[in-house]
């Protein structure tokens, strides 16, 4: 069983705050500002750039890869740790389209992050042999996945709303098409069970920074199904990719495997925080999670519902088909969370109208989706969201 | 006057060593320290989400971007941090062809680092529009100029002999053919003064984790022509490169300027340490840099040349020919650098058999010149590079 209360334990949160933002950036695991000193003051500052080896700097893409492999159903080699999801999206959906031969579509939804779209439109373009990006409805996109299909890119979990895509049986279909596949699991790695093996998901990608908990920007992750790690040919090369890093070679060979998929030297500093921070997950069953989120979730909606009639649920109702967060509309979200913020329960708000929690069993508890939704319950009955100094906005909203 | 006695003490040096390595990873400033402290603590345990707006995350590579074009002679909005230098180098190549028109031969140089070439090669082979990429020997770049060349891609700096393109020449006699041009200022931010304003380069990126001093693997940075930026769509998009990142638009619209160039969240506990790093360079005229670094080198080659007649300067003797590194030839390298690390001097290996030491004047003095020059002699005289002890290789040399 696994001991949430050491989890929470394990994080150093702001007195007086319920945070339900994790999905947006996981607060700061206290193993992660140990790890972050250490390596400032001993391993840059004193080993300079023996750190290299001493301090096992370039292992680090590998290590923190496996880490996150065993939260997302991948074997062991099969991940790796490195620049930005977007850079790791553009990486995956080029090798992807390598691996799948003449076909032009690559087949995409309206509910996945805008950020994942415009690496594939310029992605696109700037390959030049004509590929178009096909954007349907979330809920046709199982009727649209046909012969014509290069690649299915999705994100598994809404950002707005939560909504699961069920990864399993589109990939299936995708593959008895002889489609391809790319996962973002961005809202996934960490929030839910991820089985990449089992549903047989060719390449994936995830953020390091939300349920992972590696700190602002911390590094994203590629997976890349092993028997198609060696046909890839990287259209994103670099040293750190290269077979023989250090023989400088003037010509290209790709390491083995995943590993392939390095490219430039990695933001160490950041990279060993979400080690640390993965950490955290030892000992975490992610059943034990999915329930809890559940739990967390479900009481959320009922308390929400029955305090605060002026919201409207905008997530699937059925924890099944939902990620591990909740969003409700209102056409004053962006005020209303300002003031619900204002009152110490964090959530965030994505335009149009959507306040979006998100519920994270590593360090939130009942207590404390009780007090957020007593809090909303005070936002709405007391209209704090119609105050002038909660409309402002911020430039990241 | 520059007062370097100010600038090393910006910097926490180990006792005792002769830091002659800051071209391949920098020391750490004081001032980095207490910055990743701080955005630790304070902007991600206790803002969390709100950093992005209070602890000015956003603006990062804007802010970091300004502070390098300070010292690469551009100007402000034309520079921008974020991604590794080879990432870097993949968007300027691709965006550099996208405005070179049907020209197909991309010319570079045999002495640039691997993995510039080898971003090259994978990006021209994933465009697949028959685009080579023409490798000569340095000494030929000049004459392999012709208007069969889309794009001219060079290394200002050889990281092995230190040997100095000419920029402003160069780029000139591109221009006059109607090439692009794509400089890799790597081993020059901060080495010498570079004028991209006044050269009219096209494209340039480089490092902050060498000269910069930003830490491991320290975010990179890319520079556009301001003449050429609105007309650059990149290959590699995200949405902090979008015109409005939070509107979550599914269309791609790029941002103003250089910050179309910006793609996903940058890793900010890396960005951070390297914003700190760069205010040690207040006050410092990249003038009263290079003087000192040429004082500091040529003293090493008379030195070194003095005391150890088994070495063989690598790097071409006149110092306007060169950046701020020195390298040594010695077939036995690998070992005599092992010993003359044991022995408190630090320099680096190239294979196959290169001894390179670079000269940093922000925290590197003529002592330390002597001192260095003292241990290869003793390393050489008492043949310690012959010890078992130092020949065994190291993952990362």
């Amino acid at each position: 069983m696994t001991d949430f209360t050491a989890t929470r334990a394990a994080f150093d949160l702001p007195d007086g705050i319920v945070y339900l933002d994790g999905n947006s950036l996981g607060p700061l695991p206290r193993a992660a500002r140990e790890r972050v000193a250490r390596e400032v003051e001993v391993s840059w500052g004193r080993m300079l750039i023996r750190g290299w080896n001493e301090a096992g700097w370039m292992d680090l893409p590998e290590v923190v890869g496996k880490k996150i492999g065993r939260l997302v159903g991948a074997p062991t080699g099969s991940v790796v740790a490195g620049d930005s999801t977007s850079v790791n999206l553009f990486k995956a959906l080029t090798a992807a389209l390598d691996l799948s031969g003449e076909r032009k579509v690559v087949l995409s939804d309206s509910g996945n992050f805008p950020t994942d779209l415009y690496v594939a439109q310029q992605a696109l373009a700037a390959l030049g042999r004509g590929h178009v990006l096909k954007i349907v409805a979330p809920e046709e996109v199982d009727g649209a996945i046909d012969e014509t299909v290069a690649v299915l890119m999705l994100t598994q979990v809404d950002y707005r709303s939560g909504r699961l895509h069920d990864m399993a049986a589109l990939t299936a279909k995708a593959h008895a098409a002889g489609v391809m596949t790319v996962w973002d699991l961005a809202h996934s790695a960490g929030a839910l069970p991820v089985d990449l093996s089992g549903t047989g998901a060719d390449f994936a990608i995830g953020c390091g920074y939300k349920y992972l908990n590696g700190g602002p920007g911390a590094p994203a992750f590629i997976y890349v199904r092993p028997e198609h790690a060696e046909r890839v040919s990287p259209a994103l090369a670099g040293w750190m990719g290269h077979a023989a890093p250090f023989a400088f070679d003037l010509g290209y060979v790709p390491a083995d495997g995943v590993n392939r998929m390095r490219v430039g030297t990695p933001p160490i500093l950041s990279m060993a925080s979400l080690d640390a921070a993965l950490d955290v997950w030892d000992g975490v069953s992610m059943a034990d999670l999915r329930a809890r989120s559940i739990e967390l979730s479900q009481t959320f909606i009922a308390e929400v519902e029955a305090r605060c009639p002026q919201l409207t649920l905008a997530s699937p109702r059925d924890p099944a088909l939902r990620g591990s967060q909740v969003s409700f509309a209102f056409a004053e979200g962006y005020a209303a969370m300002q003031a619900a913020i204002a009152h110490g329960v964090v959530g965030d708000f994505r335009a149009p109208d959507i306040m979006r929690f998100g519920f994270t069993p590593l360090y939130v508890g009942l207590d404390d989706v009780v007090r957020a939704a007593e809090v909303l319950e005070r936002v709405m009955g007391e209209r704090l969201w119609d105050r002038p100094e909660f409309k402002q906005r911020a430039k990241v909203t």
